[in-house]
């Protein structure tokens, strides 16, 4: 049988070889995230800008917000609630002096995104599955893989600060 | 020539009544921004995000930089110089302290993109129309209407800082 394993190993290093080199989305194998099962939206990198952000303290980052078609349409009519459908990513990078701006102004003057940092996120409006937590589901992504679930229990007693919003935090920046 | 008058009058509230909200853009009507005749470029806030930034000082804004087709994808690749027909778009809006992240952490600990801030600008790449500056044109409308001549006077000296990344501050943000 030592063929079928040399078969095996070479179908795996092809598979490898076609892997796409960012993290998988939408792939059929890729790990859920616990508690509310979601996995990385494919192409959410494509979808539209609704805001960015600025985190101080231990997240010390620079984010942006964006949304897929249900969400973006939403977000510009300032309709509340979010209709089923709506996804919302948040993504996430450190939050890096420019160089060349120092260099500039004579002191630090801009801040820029620089690695991917603190995962993505996404929150996903789903009212008959997510009906526990108020209609949304949440998954957090570090590198590619679903963080565990004591940070999955966070996300909604967080969320729930801004109920009045519909737990979203972010308002569209015109 | 009274009912002229009424008339027009009525012509001029019902166009009033029509018009847009948000500043006009890639209208035939709308004023060019000076020296390099740039237009707002229709549809610039459906294009997917470069990066975002934070800049502080007098600009005390967050800001998301954009780009069309040709722009994402050479940011993607990262190959210098961009080609003809990237267009680079950078919004600002007021840097603003989240209310609800302040009563949950008991410090300011995010800040949020407010109202429009510090105009929009556009670099648009035409090595022909503008081979005196390298190959980019400068744009910056402030409230949908262009900026003084003494304004688009100061963007290629400022760029001219990151001659190395062909006049690009930005980099892609994963």
């Amino acid at each position: 049988m030592r063929w079928i394993a040399f078969a095996l190993v070479v179908v795996a290093a092809l598979a490898g070889a076609v892997a796409p080199m960012a993290p998988a989305s939408g792939q059929a194998d890729e790990e859920a995230a616990p508690i509310f099962g979601l996995k990385i939206p494919p192409g959410y990198r494509d979808w539209r800008l609704i805001s960015v952000a600025h985190e101080e303290g231990n997240l010390n980052d620079l984010r942006a917000i964006l949304g897929n078609d249900v969400a973006i349409k939403a977000s510009r009519e300032g309709k509340l609630p979010f209709p089923d459908g709506t996804i919302i990513a948040r993504l996430a990078w450190s939050y890096d002096p420019l160089q060349e701006g120092e260099k500039a102004f004579g002191r630090r003057q801009s801040f820029v995104a620089g690695a991917s940092k603190n995962g993505v996120q996404f929150m996903v409006k789903d009212s008959k599955k997510y009906a526990a937590t108020d209609g949304w589901g949440f998954a957090q992504f570090n590198d590619g893989k679903p963080a565990d679930e004591g940070v999955h229990n966070t996300c909604f007693s967080c969320h729930a600060i801004v109920k009045a919003r519909d737990f979203v935090f972010n308002r569209y920046a015109p």
